[in-house]
């Protein structure tokens, strides 16, 4: 039989924390040894026999349970956001003390948001023209979305340093705001549309050929498998990753046959 | 054995001319008898025999091109663009005096286009939220399509006849342009991608759902079912139609069951 | 001020009937003025002051149900499945005797999936190819959806009344299933994908174009406009009304330019 | 100033040749040298001075063709099928001979759909549904369409090598044909459709999220981009190598911020 790997959770009455809590328990491999909320002490982590620690707190209180549970040699999987690169700078320093450590810095744990941006930007290469659409429910405040910039940042830079030129654009006249906005060269355009949750579709396109790649997500559900996979695969992650791209198998697949 | 109908084709040997040519040609219940270019003698549609007559002209020489027609008893349908309402009253004068005759101007006969322009227009005001995507090749010029503007048009006309509120938009900051184009308060998003063709998606939304009515154009093959409808219906439609969605069959489905 | 509409619901307890309930509620011009549940005396519809019924029963309950409230010149809007021809006529010979009552059952509340199965029975003859691809979660039961099968008999009814020829197709082997389901002639393609709720893509081809109408269901909340749109409008239609669709305005949109 | 890299073609006169003769000639880096057709001399291969010989004849003149280019040391780069594992083994074999020579045999020039079936493989093992959808005109004479099946017999092994589960479903009725083909486990549902030319969606799902992976042929002019990759990159990939996607640039984006 299999050893289940204990995990503790911290934030773990926040809407996150509840359903993570809720995806370990049904989790046959993994064991629920925790599971802290605000005010309760670290101390527990070290006493429930956890090894990896769950952080879905808040951007004040990260910093320093990360830090904690690294200084204690348990591995972390962070899904809180507020990591500044001095932030992270000193977590490297930390974890280069205990190297067999493992820490998972997500911004997002949506496996199939994460695999499109990923996909978008090897592919950005290959094509003369990219665009960006993303859409929402109409009660977001922020166009365009924290993750239709970042995709565009990776596509900009990925097409930067394959020397592929500014994609062709003939136009002369118009309506303002049709074209989209820029985000690093790319057009991004923000749709926003009651009934819908949060979706992202690339559209790369060349002569003769388009190839579109789009996430849905339709639940926080979603973020779930991802969570999962950050648990399990942290301790053979040993150091700081930022990502979860960084614990997919992306490699090229090869053909079988050849 | 039916009849074949006469057709005369003005600006036959243009691009869009050339293509109506050979489609009539290639329709069983059509004749071609006469196909005219620039300079010929107009007096030879009468000679030929034609009872109806294709003006795929330009915006200088349609007017006076119909004008003779509907005076020698000719049904006309129009592609060429250029009616300015002035001269759509000065058309709509002629034909009170011949009112067997049916004149058709359609500014897109894309049967695909037409429909889906109308049916748009039908649903917008069953939903909270309307937004229109349109996606060209990166050498069209304008932004919004002309196609998309007229779909915001109707929307917005449709909405407003039945006193549908604004859609919602929490939108507080970001970047410029990324909510698109006001189009008659419908946000429209132009994509330029190399490799398409000329491709618009209207989309609505209500709390749990919505419709997306999507139309790809991706040859000018797309505009002869309509132009082929246009000859066959004209003479069953006296008076002045705009638009070939008058003579489309919009009305009710009706359930078989009911 | 606008007097409110006295609305009762039967079933109220269901999943359905509780949404429905919540819904009534939130709604200014309607009042909830009875909410039976299974073994509550029917007399109270009438000692409600109800003028409108909403039964989302059971197919055993629903037809006693409806003929009571007709019987007592209540106006009558049903979700309920289980109306066999017979009972159909049943009530279309009560409702004879009570000209000003109204009912209207409905086997599909979502305005957006009606909109959509009857612009495409609209469509449907106006082009070469059609096909029908549903999507749903995959522990649904049945293949095709109801939704579809119901959709491909309006389509062919459609392209029949037209005299459509069968669409071209010139598959000549390969794998078994790989054309999908034959309903009433029309491809069906269902598609089982964990994430989704229930969505159907009608698409629509001729030469150089494609038409394509898509419904997406992300929840049970896309009944609610159906319901409240036939609570407020079956006492301005008297008779007997099989689908939403009756109720819906899909007159012909002309263009306000012409 | 960079030196052209000189070129010849064989099958010069057919559909692809004629194109990829133009492609050549339009490139700046590249020098068309030889354009031979049936039945010229391949001596002149080797009198024309090309380094890359491109071969675009028909199954049985290919691997001839080819092995006279490898034992004279000139690269080549195939569209041509007919490559039976006997016909790979005998050139594998052959290449051994002169370690210093490249041949490319790709079954699929269009990048586009390369990129889409490798991301698809990619991606198949994170999620617990995946099936495909692919589209093409409706003179088509097979279905599943050949990029299909490979595109599942690569989704297939890859979900087999991770330990994936079959996909859930509980479909237990309903029409023959519904559910698609079974091609090595994934479903394949095969739409023809009138206006079409070639098109696939990979359709992956899991709680609460969907990935769709989605390339459109609009065009033969889509081949031409992977056709001059190939002879651009083959003196850089000595041996065989089966499939374009073994020259593209596929390993992990890495953040980067991170």
């Amino acid at each position: 039989m299999t050893q289940e790997l204990p995990v503790a959770v911290l934030g773990a009455s926040g809407r996150m924390g509840s359903e993570a809590v809720a995806a370990i328990q049904a989790a046959e491999d993994l064991s629920l040894v925790a599971a802290l909320g605000r005010g309760d002490d670290l101390a527990t982590l070290v006493s429930s026999g956890a090894r990896v620690v769950l952080d879905l707190t808040v951007p004040e209180a990260t910093y320093d349970n990360v830090c904690f549970a690294v200084e204690h040699g348990l591995h972390a999987v962070v899904g809180t956001t507020g990591w500044t690169p001095e932030r992270l700078d000193g977590l490297g320093a930390l974890l280069e003390r205990t190297p067999s450590t493992g820490v998972l810095i997500a911004p997002n744990f949506a496996l199939g948001s994460v695999l499109a941006t990923a996909f978008a930007a090897q592919a950005a290469r290959y094509f003369e023209s990219v665009e960006i659409i993303e859409l929402h429910h109409p009660d977001k405040v922020d166009a365009p979305s924290g993750t239709a910039l970042r995709t565009a940042q990776l596509i900009s830079a990925a097409r930067s340093a394959a020397g592929v030129p500014a994609a062709p654009d003939a136009t002369a006249g118009g309506l303002a705001g049709a074209r989209g906005a820029d985000a690093d060269g790319i057009p991004v355009h923000s749709v926003r549309l009651r009934g819908l949750t949060a979706h992202q579709e690339v559209l790369l396109g060349s002569p003769g050929e388009q190839l579109t790649i789009r996430h849905d997500s339709f639940d926080r559900a979603s973020f779930m498998p991802g969570v999962l996979l950050g648990l399990r695969s942290v301790a053979s992650h040993p150091g700081l990753t930022v990502g979860l791209e960084g614990y997919l198998d992306l490699a090229t697949n090869k053909d079988p046959h050849a």
